[in-house]
């Protein structure tokens, strides 16, 4: 086999890599479950029809075809890639409502692909972190003040940047686009959505042409948008365009709920940006975004929002409000811009350096009585010369090297690093709590 | 949409049983870990001609397909999904081996995917834990007698019935079926590889049919299989047997040694039985095969071996040990006998009660203080009766329910299965170790 090269859109990590993968994703869980979120996991693929059920093709929707399918047995035909966790955690909803109890809080980590052009961040192959909180045909507003705190735990947690969440409520856009008498206030979020991207000008130009607005309407939507605040002030803001609607006055109110909850909460977690819309129109409350401090660049880490419609099958419905970490996303522009380092690239604590070969044995137990506690031991592979043992712990990056005592002699143990060597009793001997596991830092 | 069936094939669990699922894998990792295995992930993806490099198009591999392909993008129309992890894993090796410090300690926890017909405990999709040691052009054998050991600490850590790891060792087969003068030792394996499938007579068949033996020869054959023992005595009593051959007394030697060092580890763990085959050419010497004790029938939870070529690129050649836990379907088995059960399917320990809709502030500061101690909390969901609220935690397994005092009094917290209640700080109570979190267990 020649030399096989990677597969653009599909990343993989080295082991320093994956291990600060992993911690991220231990520490996002931990959090999600002191908040009661249960784990689950659904399977990797979903009949094609339900995949494309919003035409969203668009994902570019990875069809799966057996390589020797049977002529009779066409199960696996119209089977694809689910390409977020939304729709596959709908489905699994309905199909399995009369066994779950509501409101059902989930967390779902795993990899979702999309045939998407490879680019910084974006990849065809890609971990995501999702939490929704679902109910039978109503769920209480507060759980939508709710996941901005979990996501701000779960950020926080982790050696990266400091975040800002991003929230608007699509009821603001909505009744502030009715109130100035525009008819189609999808089209017109559909027009600000592209306000980060194409400039004021252009936005107002699709105002006009899409969503049918004067020149004046067009000039509100703008100076909407443009409200941004670190507290509950954007309201006035907004009251000040002097724009009149039910529907606006609910979509405040819950906005300063939301802002209030997170100031108490975590104060500089969340800020009100009205101009956040985000693309679907499956999003009917809260929306949010995320972005990394000094990282902005980036784009949104983590986003979601409120929904009335995950599913519905006859009479029921489940509405929710969820929010989804794109995992490999944020990891890999960490990565790439060098944010983020790991002290160890193995778990291995010890190395048990082995006299002659005779002693395997001996040094097998006393790295079975170091790993009962806890503590992440290998045996040298070989009873070389201890320098090369030592080059061997070094190369790895293991800091500590064991040494048994000869003749009945205590064992030692050398941290590598800095020289010193202590006489230990493997039932007794302790590292410190900074080298006992590997630490993920920033630089 | 109409309420949509599971998939044959796919198993998706409830979240009790994932929360199980979990909690296997959680302490699966955390033996490997303890042998410095280092966490890896790879794509889900291969090139198509890497996956069928083996002739294995048995394994039923889905192949990809783009719905939207550009006609001048055709790199996803050779990708299909691993049927393994080792495919993948010697890619991998190849592809990063100057980046990699050997020998090369490595776990992964993936799924795989194979469209073959489902069956009890045989799955499309399905989750593997692979360990594998490799080094460059030579592995020392010690590493073959350490892959049952890390096998035994991390399934004896498991709620589940104990194991037995069944060892063998290819050069004692092919020795000893060289040493009878058969000259096709891989044709005898394969006939030896059926006598639990077809019975003594069909091997025997098989034997002069493919391997060219004679009435004589096979009938040794036979005797060299039924060889089982759960000590070193297998060795006399293949020596009885009078066959003699220098890669027999290798194989011997190496078996023997494998015998003792699980024996020193963990009586009991480890039975030669010499008809172990392993259906693959690739392994050279220790197979593996692991029942789970009284469910023999269930066959082999966790099967390897040594090989001498995972990978080979020009000059290089990557020989290793490895093992593959499969815990989809250990855990299929397992939930179909109900054999596991966890104390509460999610993950909150405490329900904060709400006397009003006015105070949900202040038992969300009393939510994230617990948290903030390691004790999974959830607020109630609304201000109803505490009737109500106590029989929602109850419907969702939460132990305790915390009831914020009016007027000044001291908060209390009661434990919703004893009726027990007592004032509590959330500063300083804690709940019983055994309710912190979720246990499993078996029933």
């Amino acid at each position: 086999m020649s030399k096989p090269t990677p597969l653009s859109g599909f990343p993989e990590w080295l082991p320093p890599q994956r291990a600060i993968e992993q911690y991220v994703v231990d520490r996002i869980r931990s959090t999600f479950e002191l908040y009661g979120f249960a784990p689950l996991e659904t399977r990797a693929v979903e009949p094609l029809d339900q995949l494309l059920r919003k035409g969203e093709t668009s994902k570019e929707v990875y069809v799966l075809r057996r390589l020797q399918a049977a002529a009779e047995d066409a199960s696996d035909e119209s089977l694809g890639l689910h390409f977020d966790l939304t729709v596959p955690f709908a489905r699994y909803v309905l199909e399995n409502a009369g066994k779950l109890t509501f409101p059902f809080r989930r967390y779902q980590i795993q990899k979702v692909w999309r045939g998407e052009r490879p680019q910084e961040g974006r990849y065809r192959e890609f971990l995501q972190a999702d939490i929704d909180i679902v109910d039978r045909d109503t769920l209480p507003f507060h759980y939508e003040a709710e996941i901005p705190l979990v996501i701000g735990d779960a950020l926080s947690a982790l050696p990266i940047p400091k975040v800002r969440i991003q929230v608007n409520n699509r009821k603001v856009c909505e009744g502030f686009y009715r109130g100035l008498g525009l008819t189609d206030p999808e089209a017109a979020l559909r027009a600000v959505d592209k306000l980060d991207k194409i400039g004021p000008d252009k936005v107002a130009e699709l105002l006009t042409e899409t969503a049918g607005a004067t020149e004046s309407q067009a000039k509100a939507c703008l100076r909407l948008a443009e409200i941004s605040a670190p507290d509950t002030s954007f309201e006035s803001a907004v009251r000040a365009l002097g724009v009149e609607h039910p529907l606006l006055d609910e979509g405040l109110a819950e906005l300063v709920l939301v802002m209030q909850a997170a100031a108490e909460h975590a104060p500089g977690l969340c800020v009100a940006e009205l101009k956040i819309a985000r693309g679907l129109d499956y999003y009917t409350g809260t929306v949010y975004e995320t972005q990394l401090v000094g990282f902005e660049r980036f784009g949104s880490i983590c986003s979601g929002g409120r929904y009335d419609n995950l599913a519905s099958a006859g009479n029921e419905r489940f509405p929710g409000v969820g929010i989804s970490i794109g995992v490999s996303r944020l990891l890999g522009l960490l990565f790439g811009a060098d944010a983020l380092s790991v002290s160890r690239p193995v778990p291995t604590c010890v190395l048990v350096a082995l006299p002659t070969d005779e002693q395997r044995a001996a040094c097998d137990r006393t790295a079975a009585v170091l790993r009962r506690r806890g503590i992440a031991t290998e045996v040298s592979p070989s009873a070389a010369k201890y320098g090369k043992q030592i080059r061997f712990a070094e190369r790895r990056g293991i800091p500590y090297v064991w040494f048994p005592g000869s003749d009945g002699a205590q064992d030692t143990v050398k941290d590598i690093r800095s020289g010193t060597q202590i006489d230990a009793d493997p039932m007794t001997w302790t590292p410190p709590a900074a080298d006992l596991r590997q630490q993920i830092t920033r630089p």
